[in-house]
């Protein structure tokens, strides 16, 4: 059985590793563009920031740790066309400018995401992302050669783009943040981004909201000033987090079909809508399993699991792998301006989007007992179904290492608890970790009392 | 309505307040042994230490403060008999020595728990217990006033005798610390008790395990000797933490049953098997979930659910209230060193002891993504019925603020999730907070497959 993986990170690898275990009779190919396999996206605003100092560090195998595994890692190999009749795949070996044709029995189709670069001029030459390692790399290297580099505008206020942001002012720079969204983390709510636009401001990040990149102007060496529709700014180096969008066009043109989020459409078992082709990770959409709706998430977590859930099935053919992903609830967190800011399942802009009726709460508590020393703060917002108090979403903004609590929220949303029932459940109490009411079991207490629901504690 | 509630702390006042706000008919009167209501026991400890100034700062409502919702509230008054025909209490002003008698339509039984004193020479005149917050007011006023105490010893190693270890010796005290038991943490299974063993020895706490307390050496001032079976301790105090034993004794003369667990028998509505009497409380006993049997666990946090559960009878009557308590699993969590113990559900001892088949997974990781800076130890264990995968109870022992966490696995036991659907829950990830296996999806993981359940990822 012949394996060819088109991506060399997690979801690519996940599976290609997987195969290998289970089937001695493997044969696995990987081809994969860059540099790098296998590596942390999510740490990159952290090799920015120099809390990292090696890229190296990021990278959990390398190409010879997997050849050691006795598959065939062709780096800088980019995949050109799928022969979905023929099952073969044309790939080009990037230094060398040669093209070749590689045989499968399956392939995966792990290609990731690109950076979103509108096309205005100056951006390609002047512009930096960080969707990649090495790309990673450059931004850093240009930060520490260039000691004339003081300000840097940064193109999109998610979650890298916020990230990179903090870093960059640890690391001495001025920092203009531009989006032509009103608020930032559009996966916040807006009373939630608002509260983070105030952390953000008073650490020194210049925020321009509701502004819409117009131009870049340069010189021969770099960005001199960067202009919205509503102001020119001064900036040695123009950051671009706009977020990433799925590199589908090498499955879409061997027919895989493409879903209304963009991303590609596969099952439960990451199967394409092409036989002998499957697509794990930032490329594919997923269940929304709160909003049933289906959706394109970029995250690592989701990659390893999907890219398990494929190397299952493909390690199984011809009969079925045992392995379905069930769909994700969108968690995410982060840490900004030693704020944790966390998120699960739906907001209220994307409830209303569901058509979901709902009622949400929010209210500020502390992160440890009031009476310790530095309770901390937390902001708490939670949202649950109107007619049966199914909970669907909560976000979380504080501090004191508050992010991992939305977890519970997130299992909430996953197997669909509703607030009556959540406010009993046994969670965990003492002084050094929050009050003696949980903040989500309040949340989830608020929730049913305002939905009427019983029994109202 | 007259309700006489017996114990004015967490489950006491929370009905009271409860059946103050929904009844407006409702006469309220609390009877309280001590001079505080409402205070956080689990923050003695804290108290001790001296990162909390004021006993008051523990109190979250004094008596004034429900005076002036319309309650009466009689301090330093003990209830002495309930007349359950009559519907009568004979309660005594301690201070006074005046005995008088207070009818009821409805009782709440919310006398909490004794610490439990051996019957030994010496004891009962120079040991120091910290069940209440007078008791820590005492111990601290010692430690502050005597400069004479450098050594203290402690009897039980349970979590309070184990903060107070730990406050002792940031305070500079030296500390010993005996046990019957063969280790620390009962709660906790063997390994991880043995590791928490050795971090409390780097701190300084000198450990004696599996020794029985049998005297105390003192003189008309103070304790000078603690003698156990194995050896003999200078110490300048000695502090009981054995444990507390639920003062069932005013119900059970009044014909309320007590459970194998000694403590006083309720149905999900928090009502006795007397009829007029309640009781909620570290004096009754509650379903454990998992392993579907009665046990007493004494925490603020079921105080105060069972408080309420029972508040809402009690307004209700003589309809039936809505509310119910559904049981707890065990949770519990606490900081000792820095480092953060958490558990919840059964222990592989518990497990065995239930007659449920099991297995159980064990091993080390970080608390934030290896590569970042600190990225800390936590040692993470979990257990899953042999059968079905389901989740029995899971152990964490970390640095890095982990103790949270533990809430995921709790609501896994409580709601009876199973290991191989556990592993593709939407846990939070990012590298300041993890790796991209969540710890606890990779415990689901391994489990999955030491089970040889499907799919094993």
């Amino acid at each position: 059985m012949r394996l060819v993986v088109v991506g060399g990170d997690a979801a690519g690898m996940t599976a290609a590793s997987l195969v290998n275990r289970r089937r001695d009779d493997a044969e696995i190919v990987v081809i994969e563009r860059g540099p790098y396999t296998s590596y942390s996206m999510c740490g990159i605003p952290y090799y920015v920031a120099g809390a990292i100092d090696e890229p190296e560090e990021l990278v959990s195998r390398s190409p010879d740790e997997f050849r050691d595994t006795g598959m065939t890692v062709h780096m800088r190999t980019e995949a050109m066309a799928i022969d979905a009749q023929a099952r073969t795949v044309a790939v080009c070996d990037l230094d060398r400018g040669v093209e070749r044709t590689e045989s499968y029995d399956a392939l995966l189709c792990a290609t990731g995401a690109h950076p979103m670069v509108p096309d205005l001029p100056g951006l390609a030459a002047h512009g930096y992302v960080v969707h990649t390692l090495d790309e990673g790399e450059q931004l850093r290297r240009a930060l520490e050669r260039r000691d004339d580099v003081r300000t840097v505008a940064i193109v999109g206020a998610g979650y890298i783009g916020l990230e990179i942001a903090e870093a960059l002012i640890e690391r001495g720079n001025a920092v203009h943040l531009i989006d032509r969204s009103p608020h930032v983390m559009r996966t916040l709510d807006e009373d939630m981004a608002q509260r983070l636009e105030e952390i953000l401001t008073d650490f020194g990040v210049q925020l321009h909201l509701g502004e819409d990149l117009q131009e870049i102007r340069h010189d021969e060496r770099r960005c001199r000033q960067v202009v919205t529709d509503a102001g020119c700014y001064e900036a040695d180096a123009v950051v671009l987090a706009m977020g990433g969008k799925p590199n589908v066009g090498l499955a879409e043109a061997a027919g895989c079909a493409v879903g209304e989020s963009g991303a590609l459409v596969v099952d439960e078992r990451m199967r394409t809508t092409v036989p002998g082709i499957w697509a794990a990770g930032d490329v594919v959409e997923s269940v929304d399993l709160v909003a049933d709706r289906r959706i394109n998430v970029q995250l690592g977590t989701h990659a390893n699991k999907q890219g398990k859930v494929a190397g299952i099935d493909i390690a199984a053919q011809p009969d079925d792998g045992d392995a379905t992903f069930p769909g994700l609830v969108g968690t995410a967190v982060t840490r900004l301006c030693r704020w944790d800011v966390a998120r699960t399942g739906l907001t209220e802009r994307e409830a209303t989007d569901a058509g979901i009726a709902y009622a949400a709460v929010s209210f500020t508590g502390t992160a440890v007992a009031g009476y310790m020393p530095d309770p901390g703060t937390v902001h708490v917002k939670m949202l649950a179904e109107r007619d049966t108090g199914r909970v669907l979403g909560a976000q979380l903004l504080g501090t004191g290492n508050v992010a991992k609590r939305i977890d519970v929220a997130a299992v909430w949303c996953q197997l669909g608890v509703a607030v009556q029932d959540a406010q009993f459940l046994d969670l965990s109490y003492a002084p050094p970790f929050g009050g003696v009411w949980d903040l989500l079991l309040v949340a989830a207490r608020k929730l049913t009392t305002e939905l009427d629901l019983s029994p109202q504690l």
